[in-house]
């Protein structure tokens, strides 16, 4: 698997580009907010406006590659290039002000995630993962290594979200861990895969979630799978740690429970 | 009541002198977590040292006001003006690599909180509130006035504390709000008073908690009172509102649960 320095640099310009369109938008729900008068939606506006930007840039610059976005639909292409756009991962964080909203940013060959970008605008950090190159910025990236889910740090977006055996198994493996934080959304793999946080544990993801997280845990020494051990994603159920036996430790409670 | 601008000042200073101590060890925390070795606990040297810093600063400053610190305890003074500081209020989050840990400073007049300062130093953002002035940096700040749980966006630091009667009036609440976000301490406060977040429920808190929130979230337009309906904040139980409307509905589903 190799992906091309020219798709690794166009795929940061994308998270520029969307950023123009988000960061705005961000700033003015501080006065726009439930200050009454007409229905003011940022979160839709960003969302949307920086999808359209990225499509016309890829359109522009690769026209025969294909794109899938959480707000246009797909436009297959004839390349084995595509793209996978989610503009505004963690919509409530952007609606109540919170910083941790990120523009998830994939390149798939032939249909399997090889190249990711979490960009956290209002933080101005970008996770690019790709082939053995991982990054935050200019500066290498590598998960902490940990490998005992009682050292583990653990995120996961809404534990309220959890039903029956999801619950009970979550519920485990966060009395387990060392400590838990939440509504993260996307940038909770950044942190992963920048040695900060240990373990995400998530459920619901749909593939422009999750295609974006997949190469950038990878790349920074992480492990990233389902919550049985295998890799199917399209199940929307997701654990990435900061090591392959911290997987195994949190995919054993998550089952027994 | 009346702060006296010098006393304004100085609260602003003294966040400055914690950033110095906080900042470069949430920084140095990226490459020394979980890394093995032996064990470096930058949370607790950031809060130490901060608040030492913090007190030689009041103490120069100040000899005869009081101190109340989260680290080293209370330093009763002859003057009606005391402080009440906490270095890192979130250490969970500090822990985690996330940027939503603040800095607390209270003014106290005759032991009542008067000035509070919410310092983010990772996001650069300090709010201030006294008197009838709020101000995120040099921005006035004001909350949404939101007066409807229906369109609140809600916040609580960790929605799997709660017990007994707290935790089914806690999930009434969240059912009945817009949103529901989680894990941000203090800095769930900062963000009401900046019109971002509407509603903040929580226990246990402790006075080095409370202190800076409630002139900050007065200053800003808001209420904050107790579960009950009062202002019993030695019990630990907050709950922070836009308006006084949210703030009644809000106890009224809380005490009916």
């Amino acid at each position: 698997m190799f992906v091309p320095p020219d798709l690794a640099d166009f795929a940061l310009e994308l998270a520029r580009l969307a950023r123009r369109e988000t960061l705005p938008r961000f700033a003015a729900g501080v006065e726009a907010s439930d200050k009454g008068g007409r229905e003011f939606d940022p979160v839709t506006e960003a969302d949307r406006e920086a999808e359209r930007a990225m499509r016309e840039a890829i359109a522009a610059r690769f026209p025969d590659h294909g794109i899938r976005g959480e707000e246009f639909g797909d436009r297959p292409g004839d390349s084995r290039w595509s793209w996978s756009l989610d503009p505004v991962d963690g919509t409530r964080s952007f609606i109540c002000g919170l910083p941790s909203w990120v523009t998830l940013i994939a390149l798939l060959d032939q249909g399997r995630p090889v190249l990711g970008v979490i960009d956290a605008p209002v933080l101005n950090e970008t996770n690019l993962g790709h082939d053995k190159t991982a990054r935050v910025g200019d500066q290498p990236a590598s998960t902490s290594g940990c490998v005992r889910l009682a050292d583990a740090r653990l995120s996961t977006t809404d534990p309220c979200m959890f039903g029956g055996a999801d619950a009970s198994g979550f519920d485990a493996v966060r009395r387990a861990a060392k400590v838990a934080r939440y509504g993260l959304d996307g940038y909770a793999y950044a942190r992963l895969a920048a040695g900060r946080l240990d373990l995400v544990i998530e459920n619901q993801l749909k593939p422009h979630d999750y295609n974006a997280l997949i190469p950038v845990i990878r790349a920074s020494g992480g492990h990233i799978g389902d919550w049985r051990g295998g890799e199917d994603f399209g199940s929307g159920a997701v654990v990435a740690a900061a090591s392959r036996a911290l997987y195994d430790e949190a995919v054993a409670l998550l089952r027994s429970a």
